[in-house]
Order: C-alpha cells, then structure tokens, then sequence
C-alpha cells in the first residue's frame, strides 16, 4: 500500500481539520467497501474561502486554487472517516462542479483537484472523472467536489 | 427497524402515487443493496407542480416547497419498489439540483428536501449530499433530487 | 444475453475509438460489478464534434445529435473496457448533463442519449436517469454523459 502519509509532505500538504455538516447530512458514509463523501468545497470551518465565480469574481488559477483547497477538504474527511489514507485503495469517482460558464478553461480547474489526488493516491487509484459548470454552488463558492473512495478490505 | 408509517403520519405526510418515466428510462432499480432513482422533480403525474427558477419566478419559501414535494415523490417510488419504506437501512445519497444561482441560499433549499428524509427514516440514516445550483431543470421545474437507498438484506 | 453486434448493426451505429483523458483521469473504472465511466462528450480524439449551448449556438435537434455522439463515445469506452458490449447485464445510471436553460426541451435531448441505449441494451436494461441543464462543459461541449453500467458475473 502507498504510504500517503509520506507522499502528503512530498506534496507540501498539511490537511485541514475536517469539515462539520452546514445541515441534516453527514460528511461521508461508508456502504459496502465504498465510501461516498458529501460534496466538498473550498471552506475553511463553514466559511468560504473562496467567493464569486470563475470568469467573473475570480480568474482561472483562483480556481484552481479553490479545487484544491476543496480536495484538502476531502482528504481530511477521508483520513477522519479512516483513520488513515493509507486504507484507500481506490479513488473511484471524482466530480468537479464549478460555477462558471463553459468559455472558462474548466478541465484546468478540474486537474488541479485530480491532481491533488494523484499526488496522494499515485497514478494506479486515478479516478474516473466528471467535470461540469454550475450556475452556483453553496456559499457562494467556486468549486465542489464529489469524490466516492473505494477502501481496501 | 424504523416504524415509517408512523414517522410519515407524524410528520403530517401522505404519499402521492409514484410517477412514471417520461422517456426510455426507469423510475428505480436494484442493483445489489442499492436502490438507484431518477431525478425526482417537484412533479403532479408529469405535469410540474412548480415552475421557474428559484430567485426569479419563485423566491426561497416556494424553493423549499418544491424540495419538500421532490422529496414525497422518492418516497413514493421507493415505497414502490420496496413494498415498505421500512426496508431502507440507510439513505446513502442525496443530491439537491436548483434552478438558481449561488446568490440564493441554496442550503436552505436543500434542507428542505433533507428534512423529509431525516424526518421519515431518523438521524442515523442521514446520507451524504450534494447540493448545486443549475441552469434548468426538466419541464422548466425549480428543484431535482438525486437520491440512493441501502436496502436492508 | 443480448447480442449487441447485431443490434448495433440494426440501429446502425458504428463505434467511434476510445476517448483517451485529457488528464490525470481514467475513461473508466470497475469496482465489483460496476463499471463507472468519465464523463462522455460529443468528441471526436479530444476535439469537440458540436460547440456551444443548445439554444443558442445549437438547436435542440443538433443537441439531440451530440448526445448521440456522446453516447456511441461511452459505448466504445465499454467496450474497451470488456471487450463485448455483451457483457453489460445493466445500464445502472445515466446522467445528461445539457449545455442549456430549462426553457430548452432537456427531456427531448436526454432522449437521444437514452435511446441508443435501449437500442443496443433492450427495454429490460433501461437505467435510472437525471437530467439537469448546466453553465458549461469541457471543451464548449453542448452534452456530457455519465454512466454506470452493470457488468455481468
């Protein structure tokens, strides 16, 4: 198994704490060997640490900058939920919601949360991938993330 | 097991009839313990019981209504295929899809349509969410829900 | 089992090669029995085959086509993946993700998507849907697909 404790300071990452639910959900649930995570954005506590939408308020690298602020979030979720990253043996899904229309470069914003993931994960647990603009996200955030996470048995 | 009758009439809930498809598509499936639906939209057969975009046409109460009527459609159809809503061990997803932009309170929204289910099935059924806003929904509709069950062996 | 050969041969469909990623993402991944793909647009190699939203650059019709084009896309990432088409014992999920506003007939260009699946897959296959307009998609695509199938044992 990837040691992503090792990989997570070769990446530069310090993970967040793990965000609390803003209403009746939970952050992630296990079914079976799956577990779905709730949609993630670039908060920090229930405060946006990005705002607007890219093309408007905010520019491309502001995007991706908020996508991977989101997937930290993720991964912090992940390590409570697990105990460790190490237990992932599988990204299974990744979906990238961005609020912006489709001139933006959305498949630039959409690397930069995969390749938060990649750097953690490495190049065998790829996810496959889901990428689209919305008309706007909770908070008025840029970003969310969908990621569901296949645990090893 | 949660008594779910009970909770539907506490919660002053009655069951529409479960809607059919439009297309080439099925209200529901199996597959395993998962019970995958379609959107359900805030429908009456297959005319909407709501129209427009959350922020224009309809403000956020109205919103929250087409949640709430979103959310007895899905009950319906997993009466439906289930026999009992008894059966759902677990709401595993819930996506909230909104006609509107991230100016209106999306989470409001969406808590709408949690609150049927967390009134229905109870706190320790609670799925993960997904919760964006969109630029149109079918049949011009204000609110689509995503939604899947773990049904119990 | 179906035989697909003949039916796509009877529908007239002739698979287009595999789409390969635009970035650090799989086309497709199997987890037990599912098989869950990236999302599909209408491309030819990794150029967009329709360009702009349905509504305004494109009209419902050309619309209709693109999800077609998406679709064949995801059927030949399938096949990649299983080598026959035959294999597929269930179409589990189908997302349309339309480039377009509710005042657009969503239903009708989801339509097209679902439509080459029942051809190739039969009535008994049909999958469980959601449709949703969005802001944009990769590329300046008009459709992206999202599908789950269901390998058989």
């Amino acid at each position: 198994m990837v040691n992503t404790t090792e990989r997570l300071t070769k990446a530069g990452i310090e993970l967040p704490p793990a965000v609390t639910p803003f209403g009746p959900y939970v952050p992630a649930l296990r079914i079976g060997n799956l577990l779905f995570l709730s949609g993630m954005l670039p908060t920090v506590g229930h405060a946006p640490k990005f705002f607007g939408h890219v093309g408007k308020e905010l520019n491309v690298e502001q995007g991706c900058e908020a996508a991977h602020a989101a997937a930290l979030n993720a991964l912090a979720v992940v390590q409570q939920q697990l105990g460790s990253l190490d237990r992932v043996s599988r990204v299974v899904r990744l979906g990238v919601y961005i609020a912006a229309s489709g001139e933006v470069d959305l498949v630039k914003i959409a690397d930069a949360a995969s390749e938060v993931l990649r750097d953690v994960f490495g190049n065998d647990k790829l996810p496959a991938r889901l990428v689209f603009g919305v008309a706007g996200l909770p908070l008025g955030t840029p970003v969310e993330l969908e990621t569901i996470f296949e645990v090893a048995a």
